[in-house]
């Protein structure tokens, strides 16, 4: 059903608009439902050293918050991916932290992906480490001893839904305009295998078919439906929730929740650790195809018309 | 709730009928519900050249639908499914097609499965050569480059119900006299790997064992609970439906939605791919036993007593 | 949801107790909902040699029902393992029995799940013996060609769950005072890779990974929801309930439905079947690390002082 109402309400390529200024603003939808590209320009190459990611550590509850805040949507490029798994990392290690809570400080966008200009018009190699980052960051994040929350506070397509779905739980704001979803088939690109075994770890097999088929982003309540997130709240209350959840899942012991968590997740881990190397070459070769370049080029014009 | 609902109201093996004047008289069933037998018997071997399945190509959408006319019901004999993969093998290379709808064009019947003359009383040489191409069928259809879109306007059980299965999306019409289900077990003799895997593909682990084990046929409302099937319509929009259904999925870019497709289907199709011959071989001998011969020997003897 | 009901109503540790006369006290719970250990101790070492178990085979229907009478919560002790066993092999070896209804005769509790007093203080040996017994309990009972229905009439937790989600079918009594789920990293243990599979089979990945992380009991109404029981009927009603399903699945022919079921199961018992001394090393040395031991012995002071 669920299923049935994302295919009906799903706004044509056309409405969409990478801006977060834009976001909102699929006039073809009926149902007030949101569209917005998998992967998006950056407004600026931005070479500052300014931090794209801020973490808080609560030494008294040992619960960390990672703010996303790489403006104008929290896209995914080789910058933030690797600030990103530093700062995984350092918490990792740091014995005092034993929860870790994601959400973004950017208004109405989680994170709208990876940045397509890491894609376009760049060399292979530049390419190919961009993808292992991609790796590094999902297999670091999945494989987490810490327990994980996504709090969704804003639109969460392709790379931001896979952040989300690699966490242990996920908490989303129940704003109608917001979607979620692997929607990577709307730009003529294709989510690798372990985007959907991680998306069929969580939905199962059928669910993931026709949403990475169709490329299909939900709202709220048709991603609560299908399982994609877990939990509903007013928008102002997701990072409260969050919290009052990560101390429910911190009152089980580490130990015996790490040995469970690794018994669940380290065979679909293991599938990517060894084929790296296959699935950077993989993504090289198709993305730098011409006839892919030239879609990417085509909707980056799009993209630049609509905001000039 | 929907598996319990389908086990209360399955009618006994006494109630059946295979000829299509008889399909819906199961009096058994309080619920009106209908059974029928996974395999029938033709009502005549019929040797004539007159095509069983016609296929209608719109060149302006791209878009074929292939009406299944083998009456009374249907059944997939050696003949039908060799036509059916020739006409399969056409389409899938004509460039100018890229959706298949599969309907029927038999009142009240979408396909009534596997026809038990290929399976009674034959020899074990046309036996075998009627279970591979059982087995090329679904190879093909599960593994087409084309939207594929089963139209499923009347009962459908065992082969109807693969058929349908083995197709990208389900509409069925709402009729609650119309059931569908692999329901092999209840006529002794039972569903291969292949098709328990294309249902645990669909509906998953528990309600496939289930099913199965049972012999289960759901009512539309139950399939659709289940996920069996994707959409219920008044029978006389299926086909509408349908073609509109289909322009949604052809919105997406064919190269990106193949890949997809083929990430999801290819390690089960590559299961039968390099197990065919131990397969028909496992089949051949399972039917050709005594016992299971003894038993569509009884069986037959039931439908003739009922066309008598 | 329901998951995120389980885990709102979940009680703490603290109001738990292992005895049954207190097994429904746990007056933290704003629902009544009930909290109690995975393993328990039971009230004294029984060396007896009354049986544990009884048997009662209806020859004129085939159907045998196996009363658990381990007072007080029907722990699994290695007496019981083994007698549990003996009689299941009986049974599979006897022609005329063809079904299998395992049932409670203690009030109020199907089975409290795995004996402590077999984990704790013990010697390696015996645990690896105590340990090879539960393997070869769920191994026979997997692995079942009769038709197996779990008539749970009470409080159902860990080892109890798993007895339930090794039959074929699971009625349970309606009472929001029960409960069941694989619970054990409530108590800083780790449920094994096959109690894991068995649950994932029922209720799919992502339900087994959060219930499993969390240690989550659901109460009768909860475990419907997400499939990890079949069918509630009033208390009173189970056992008949059970005898009416079961004429239901006999009628199925028994070649036929055992060549399904053992599809459906033999690849997750064979995992173990060759694994088993590996597992049964694994659980040992994990079972008596000092830490577990020091968690172990905490838990059963707490359980003395309730009781006390």
């Amino acid at each position: 059903m669920a299923l049935r109402a994302a295919l009906r309400n799903k706004c044509g390529f056309s409405g969409m608009s990478g801006v977060v200024t834009q976001l909102f603003s699929c006039s073809s939808s009926s149902h007030g439902r949101v569209y917005a590209p998998p992967i998006v320009i950056a407004q600026r190459r931005n070479s500052s050293t300014s931090p794209k990611i801020k973490v808080d550590l609560d030494q008294s509850t040992g619960v960390a918050v990672m703010h996303m805040q790489n403006p104008p949507v929290n896209s995914l490029s080789l910058d933030f991916l690797t600030e990103f798994c530093i700062n995984l990392e350092k918490l990792e290690m740091d014995k005092s932290c034993r929860g870790l809570i994601i959400t973004s400080s950017v208004p109405k966008v989680f994170s709208a992906g990876l940045d397509i200009m890491e894609m376009y018009g760049t060399t292979p190699e530049r390419c190919g480490e961009f993808w292992k980052a991609v790796q590094e960051m999902w297999l670091k994040l999945y494989s987490s001893n810490m327990v994980t929350i996504a709090a969704i506070n804003g639109f969460s397509p392709a790379g931001g839904c896979l952040i989300s779905l690699t966490c242990d739980y996920r908490i989303m704001a129940d704003n109608p305009r917001y979607s979620i979803g692997l929607n990577e088939t709307q730009l003529g690109i294709v989510a690798p295998f372990w985007f959907k075994d991680t998306m069929v770890n969580t939905v199962g097999h059928r669910t993931t078919e026709m949403s990475l088929e169709l490329g299909l982003l939900y709202n709220p309540s048709e991603a609560l439906k299908i399982g994609l997130v877990d939990h509903l709240v007013p928008e102002e209350q997701v990072l409260t929730t969050a919290t009052q959840t990560m101390t429910k899942w911190l009152a089980i012991p580490d130990h015996a929740r790490q040995i469970t968590k690794s018994m669940m997740r380290k065979p679909t881990a293991d599938k990517l650790t060894s084929n790296r190397e296959a699935d950077i070459q993989n993504f090289v070769s198709f993305i730098t195809k011409d006839s892919i370049q030239k879609s990417l080029r085509v909707y980056l014009e799009m993209l630049r018309k609509r905001k000039g």
